[in-house]
């Protein structure tokens, strides 16, 4: 931590910073600039963090210099996750595509969308049972019934599949079904929902929240990490900034940023980001590019009727043409899928 | 609704859309332009907004005409919303300030701050038992011991007061102590802990999510509103912009915005939003005069040991003399304390 | 300047860094903490923010200490300038309501406006000659002839008035005939314009720009400041964020903040940033309760047959009722107008 | 032109709007819905949009149907648009990998990096003699001597380049000299460059505003071509968000996005949005594969010693390895460079 003093800061506000810094263990590195005395603080971080420093007396402001989060750090573990969601592996080289509809609707939705992507080449099956919706008034999922009815297809057509869990009392239901747990992006701040999962032993998938930093995500993962679930698979899916011609921004570059300062895997999710189904495809290939691990997209039958998001949803035969896409990406950089 | 068709849009794709708008018992209303056709849907709204109409053949998009939200708006009900706070009334033209410690943190810190603040004129304690923290390494409240001793404060100085809830498990707990339960910004779209509130008879203040639009926060409110429970306060917090020299820019024009479109009683919240101790006194002036039912502020007797928070607490003689000022604005404005 | 090295930095990195400040005249101080080593660079600024720290190896990021500009600084001047606009003062304790029409219409137009707010209180009349609009296809402004009646309702009415100016090649021409110079949204980063502007002797209102930062901002005003032009008026219009029921967010807490890092007044334009006639008294009386050096605002007598920003001026007798509420606050508040 | 009555509008509202809208020679359709009436204006265009329907009595809001540029959408003119610079081809399939030091400042600097990026593939060069900078204390570029040189690497290594002009007066000089002439993102929005730039036979690149949306950038480009100017390529480079973890968000989205609605030719630039050496390759190949016409990066011999932007900069032999990877992936979908 750097503290940065007022310029007329006292003598005795400066005095108060070290003695506090030393009565919680830690040593202050103090340097008389110009116009500016700099407190340099070396000692325990969580202790040093703990401190309201901008509240004391004469200091003007109090940077931290060391991330927040530890166990997803690249410094914690320099070689990179590979998790295992129902036997296929994401991270560290192995990629995986995830596609299947926003929500669950019908058997026959659900399987005609499960056929077509475990055809193209789809290894995750994607498909929700709970939706949480910023209207009271839209769908809100069909709830154990949607699980059993992914269940079924993943016996059917041999591929795990992932699903979203809203609430923290669904969490061992959800987990009892699926072979990869969901937190949306709004609840990446739901710390209370992040705890539980935990304390669970099922993989679980962590969508960036609209609105949050990279750090805060990462944060995020750490509540995970930290109760001893280790399994955790970052999802950029686009922010919330002043352009209206898109759902979100992707934001790209937190793909290489992430690899560059953590070990989890990290996909991209267009279909969320882009919100049309024209943008799905190059908003994928441009994740391949970034070096993601893998893609997650809405693929529906028919998207007219489709309960939740149906215009951001593309065709199976769109989802075949885009496979082709990203194998040849993939391969042109050294990757396999 | 109006769904504008793209200049390629053929005879069918038009005709496509006015079937499915009748199928579902609307009328549709077709404008043949120089460059589109625009189509005007009339009939029940939520039917017509449950299709996903972006996703038909030749639609460039589809403008919402009416907000989503309903018993919330000013329609539904012209006159203001009184929430009757455990005796305070709050909205109306009862203006309510509100104030004491963020966190909970010892009695002897609660009562000091408690006394300073009634005696200044406060009308509402405030005072957390759960955090929710965005590092899983921060301080995150005593629980059920901190309602107690919030308990005894209001018995002490004779101020009811308000607690934030962030699990749906804890919904229960914290309604049999505290007067007014309060939704944190991290929790606006937590819509679990919304509709669980809203089986509540205890009122609620949703302070809006610092990355939601006030179209967003006045749909969190419908969710509360809609399961029975009409005693909501709205509090304005601050919303993530670019600008770094704030914690959040405080968005004082959804004060005159919300009392447009809405019926619900809104405060701010100077505190979080400036997250600095002295830019709290003229935000929350700013707020008396754009109209606030009230405000909140964190008031600390020593923010330099507060385990959160710290730098934006005011010492309980700002209180007192910023409780001067906002009694002078809203006199000149006509108001009443 | 701090510079943090990496984690892996090795000690030829951090001997080249401190090599490199030290054939610059200023001296490293170098803290070794658990995980990362610290530099602390002492010595004259400008050296130091010229060199590209971050592109050194083993550099992890370089965090400026010191803000970027010197002469708009509280630590340069700590009394607040007094700008005289044609004898008129503004700023320090002197405060300025300025109004009338966005742009200069036809004679009528402006006379009749401006003799309404010169009865209602105003003593700076706006009006625009040039105007900058982000459609090729929308009206441009008068020129000249805009600036010869504007100078004819300062003859009549007796006041001073303000008008922008677009292209450095027009300063000149401005400058001859107003009493104060402004710099639009878009110009606030338009470096030659502002040192143009910097070189003459008539007072400049800087409007920030609406994606520009406080810091970016003043750097602005020191631009011109450094010319040799000490007469700055800021004006803060509102900033581009996700919320979209508002034209741009007003960014309150910009005065305070401003009042404490720089002497310049400040005043606000609640007409701009609103974009609505119902929101301009409310955001008005927010911008005096927040400590504005004054405010300025679109007065139209006839706004739907407005040429530019129509919807959000307000009508003569409104800005007459408006400044019975600004005198009120004022006195409540303990400053004169 | 839609216009929405509010619920309260009265019939001579609606008879009011309904009137303007004839006497411009304009048709309304009058659409009566359960709670709102909704009135669609078919006429021309620039005259619906004049009218500052929000300033009328009952009005709610207007929408705008059609986009308020013309001449580069893809309405205007279906097939792309194909820029030659200097003998180089641009867009509709002609890729272009544009390479160089971001400021000249020396001439063996210049020349060292030409030569490597001429020999790695680059078919353009970049080089500015006159920065823009947000501190006055900045370098600001070497002038015509910069240009002078540029041209002398011209000749040395047989390639066109591209160089910044940020002062109207300064445009002849600068046509003079490069083979393209670009347009900063601080300047996107002074339209008296843009109009300038609009009457020179050299093409343009337009960088995108760091605030602004596609449309305003769409609009900035009309205001070139508009003038007689069609040989305009766009830049995206990356907006201004809250994450600060990088420089400015790459919208990557932005280029299917313009593609879809604008014939122009888009390419992005890597450098500027990441702000940091390690993002540049994966940001550029994110830009290949999502259908860009070209990219644009900063190469630096000696990034330590850059007076502007070092960080950013990458070295020569990371630009030869970047090349063949964005040749492999641009072969991977069908592209020839």
């Amino acid at each position: 931590m750097i503290i940065v003093m007022r310029p007329d800061a006292t003598a005795d506000d400066i005095a108060a910073v070290a003695a506090r810094l030393e009565s919680i263990g830690a040593e202050p590195h103090v340097s008389e600039g110009q116009l500016r005395t700099v407190i340099g603080a070396v000692g325990d971080r969580e202790e040093i963090r703990s401190v309201p420093w901008e509240a004391f007396s004469g200091v003007e402001r109090a940077v931290a210099v060391i991330r927040p989060f530890k166990f997803v750090s690249r410094e914690f573990q320099p070689e990179p996750t590979i998790v295992d969601v129902g036997g296929v592996k994401v991270g560290g080289g192995n990629f995986a595509p995830i596609a299947g509809p926003c929500a669950v609707e019908t058997r026959e939705q659900l399987f005609t969308s499960a056929e077509a992507v475990a055809n193209a080449g789809a290894t995750i099956l994607r498909g929700d049972a709970f939706k949480p919706r910023t209207s009271p008034y839209s769908f809100q999922g069909h709830g154990e019934a949607g699980l059993e009815m992914l269940a079924a297809a993943r016996e059917e057509f041999g591929m795990p599949f992932v699903a979203e869990v809203v609430d923290p009392r669904d969490v061992e239901l959800v987990c009892s079904y699926a072979d990869l747990i969901r937190v949306g992006t709004r609840n990446m701040a739901n710390f209370t929902l992040l705890s539980e999962l935990g304390r669970q032993t099922k993989p679980v998938m962590l969508k960036r929240g609209f609105t949050a930093t990279i750090e805060e995500w990462l944060n995020a993962a750490e509540y995970i990490y930290k109760e001893g679930n280790h399994d955790v698979i970052l999802c950029e899916r686009g922010i919330r900034t002043f352009e209206t011609a898109t759902r979100n921004t992707l934001d790209i570059a937190a793909v290489p940023v992430v690899k560059q300062v953590s070990h989890l895997p990290i996909i991209v999710d267009p279909s969320h980001s882009g919100g049309q189904r024209s943008l799905v495809a190059p908003l994928t290939l441009a994740g391949v590019a970034a070096g993601a691990d893998g893609f997650m997209v809405d693929v529906h039958h028919d998207p007219e009727t489709a309960l939740v998001d149906g215009p951001q949803a593309i065709l199976p035969g769109e989802f075949a043409d885009l496979m082709d896409d990203v194998r040849a990406v993939a391969h042109a950089l050294g990757s396999t899928l």
